[in-house]
């Protein structure tokens, strides 16, 4: 079923940087999403306006409450309506007699649900293209701008202000990874919940974050696309100066069944989709997860222009591990040049690798670690992974130890200090060596708790080397697709 | 290079559960290895007698330190050798005159260095043979027992005690996945770095682990198999009783490469050893965290004995991806019957899927998505993956709405202690049901912040549905294994 699209100029400044807001069924019960969107908007720190419409009470949360939408003076860039599926159509056509720009239908129950769903939906958008009113959703979980400290959002996050556009079709699963991505300091630039998409769809949000200056990545949560034809034609356009990465779900049976319950949307031929994707120069995640992981890369590093990755590890088995995933992924872990190898026997014990990887074997120097790091990023290699050399909260252990090792309190300080300080200096070295060499270098470090918040911010830190080989890949399969659309 | 194998019976109670131990190359150093292991097993909690041996020092940390092994009165079941390789051969003399049963070598600098390291490695052979003392490594991080309390590693990490046996050919990674399961309420029966293996081999481990009682599920991490044909006799009368999973590393040029460098071993071809696995039922892990997860489950879940799984999930989206990756590793999403559908209908809202996967489309009434979850349980599927609904600390974010919401201090405690205790009915239905119906249920939250640690130790959680989804195939895949064998 493809529905009217709009047939006049799409204005998305109403939907992420409004000037102001409403919420339309507000009520003091605080266990009901209009409130709690309401709450969001307030915590979350919005500067412009914010009304609430509710014709019983006067003030809600010491908020003042309107009677209807059209007492509110002058024209409102975005409204929420947070009622029942069933209850909307009086209040969209006072929406549409105030001038109301864009309206987030947060209810679900419409063509997810089957023909008495999509009779809702006609109605819904009779009335909005009577009016010219932008409709997001049904079926949403809203929309966020922390540029704007802007979080008009069901779950109570805030996502950092960064440089990621976020469309995503489920708004549970985009939430929740912009929440993960918080703690792992990933910023975003906008957020949509794209929910049914009766009216505007993933095809358009992507337009318009691809010609958006505060986005250089676009995230997309995908179930269907409505309007496939021109999904390709935006992504052509966009993909050769800022990268897309889609996680496509409902690619089985069981999925598309479930897609379709989830937004009505029909997910359509994996394979036919896929090869759009390959034709547009999309980046696929493979894992839902793996959109962050893709995001946190593409946002922080420099490209990867060749395949030849050095690997630093404090121990062997990660560096085994990740040597065979760069290979499997289709990247090299090429010899060591005999420049790196007398430089490194210089500093490291005698039964060092003397070889990509280059194993630290467990070397308690650290100041070697940091200078083995630098020969290597010298050595010529288009990118680098360095494995567990980030020991972060781990030398809160060395305290352990006071209780058998008769050593002053104020030695151990000192110890723990330096494991600290090394941390920093691998640090700020990543930071500097990505900066001045123009390559991607990622740390792995197993558990996030090794590493400290401040960290995560600066540097690109994945968990597990697979994922750092994973990422690195599509890093480069994505500078392949550039070059290739350059040359044409 | 095959180095002659022990021909007298193997003792592994000696290496497991040793009478006493001593540790050689104890340092007043504290940053050297050999304080370091000496401060782990006293801090431990190791009840039996530690010496230590230094013949330079009577004390070192207020433990006795004897000038020599053959100074200390009784045989000595596990000698801990901390020096590097070229000092090893007078102190392993003197470990066989005074009768060691077993003997940990620590130090790197063996085969993995080249043609030197060989020729040391065939002298510690000769040594070791003349004496019949037991090697364990070189190049090991140590053994260790937590049911024995005896933490004999180079990490100061201290697994809780459990029924996963381990052996890894990484210190490094093998005590690292430790640590990360400690995080996730994982126990260890057993646990050995296994190193060089010069003399002891995972052949020879795995054999012991198989009758271990303490032990019911096994991993191993592989980098190359010195006796592939023991391995395969001995895995095969294993896997029938007891699960032996594996991640092995060294399958590609590079990774074989790394892995010669790192534990002297020859990887094999990769083709070759995977349809050893085969042959041998081994599940094998597809990335090395995939290790943690599939010990999760085979260690606390009753088998998976068909394809049919059925999906609870808070948000579309999650089941979605969920139901996708389910089909794709090779199970089934059913339709929900009849009768589960009717039951349905009464509790959830009149827009629910209507279908398997359970969309709960974010009710917040969470005493329904409890009754939700003991329906799917009754509706005849082999097993459950229930998707968000463990809200965890995330009760802690309504704190923030008061500032906006003009609710009593009482009353918000009383809405937090609601979802708190929710999750404690969930974690206790989910135990409940797995116990009375043998079907496995797994759990996905997203962020382990979501999850307090106590219902990591009751329950299976993972943190994304592709992981639920991999590792019930794999149990399935056991099962089926077993199922084989058992007919023939």
């Amino acid at each position: 079923m493809v529905l009217n699209l709009v047939n006049w100029k799409l204005d998305f400044s109403s939907v992420f940087t409004p000037k102001n807001v409403a919420i339309i069924g507000v009520s003091p019960n605080f266990m009901k999403w209009g409130a709690i969107i309401a709450a969001n908007i307030v915590i979350g720190g919005y500067k412009e306006k914010l009304f609430l419409v509710n014709p019983k009470h006067k003030r809600i949360y010491g908020i003042r409450s309107f009677p209807s939408i059209k007492d509110i003076r002058g024209i409102i860039d975005l409204v929420y309506v947070a009622l029942p599926s069933t209850k909307i159509f009086n209040v969209l056509e006072e929406c549409g007699e105030a001038g109301v720009k864009s309206c987030v239908i947060i209810a679900g129950g419409f063509s997810e649900i089957g023909h008495d769903g999509r009779d809702l939906e006609k109605e819904v958008i009779k009335i909005a293209n009577n009016y010219k009113i932008q409709i997001i959703g049904p079926n949403t979980m809203g929309i966020c701008n922390p540029h704007h400290k802007f979080y008009g959002l069901m779950p109570p996050i805030n996502p950092i202000p960064g440089n990621i556009g976020f469309i995503s079709q489920s708004g549970n699963l985009g939430t929740q990874l912009m929440s993960l991505g918080e703690m792992q300091g990933i910023g975003f630039s906008k957020f949509v919940s794209s929910g049914n998409e009766i009216m505007l769809r993933t095809e358009d949000y992507l337009e318009y974050l691809g010609q958006d200056p505060d986005t250089k990545v676009i995230l997309c949560y995908i179930e269907g696309l409505r309007d496939g034809k021109k999904f390709l034609e935006v992504a052509k356009k966009i993909t050769p100066h800022k990268p897309i990465i889609v996680y496509k779900a409902g690619k089985t049976a069981a999925g598309s069944k479930a897609a379709h319950s989830h937004t009505g949307s029909i997910a359509g031929s994996w394979v036919i989709i896929q090869s759009m994707f390959k034709q547009a120069g999309v980046i696929e995640a493979s894992t839902s997860l793996e959109l962050l992981d893709l995001a946190k890369a593409f946002s922080k590093l420099p490209p990867l222009k060749g395949k030849r990755i050095g690997i630093l590890s404090w121990g062997g088995g990660w560096a085994v591990v990740c040597a065979d995933h760069l290979m499997q992924v289709g990247l090299e872990v090429p010899p060591l040049s005999e420049v790196a190898i007398e430089d490194l026997n210089k500093i490291l014990p005698p039964y060092w690798s003397k070889s990509n990887p280059i194993d630290l074997v467990g070397t308690l120097d650290r100041r070697n670690q940091l200078k083995s790091l630098k020969i290597l990023s010298d050595s010529g290699m288009d990118g680098i992974v360095v494995l567990g050399v980030l020991t972060g909260l781990a030398f809160e252990n060395l305290k352990k130890y006071q209780q058998i090792v008769n050593i002053p309190e104020e030695d151990l300080q000192v110890l723990i200090k330096e494991f600290e300080k090394t941390d920093m200096r691998f640090v700020k070295n990543i930071k500097k060596l990505v900066d001045i060499g123009k390559k991607p270098i990622v740390a792995v470090a197993l558990s996030s708790e090794e590493v400290q918040e401040e960290y995560k911010k600066q540097i690109v830190i994945y968990s597990q080397p697979e994922t750092a080989a994973n990422v690195l890949s599509k890093m480069y399969q994505y500078y392949q697709n550039k070059l290739k659309k350059e040359k044409k």
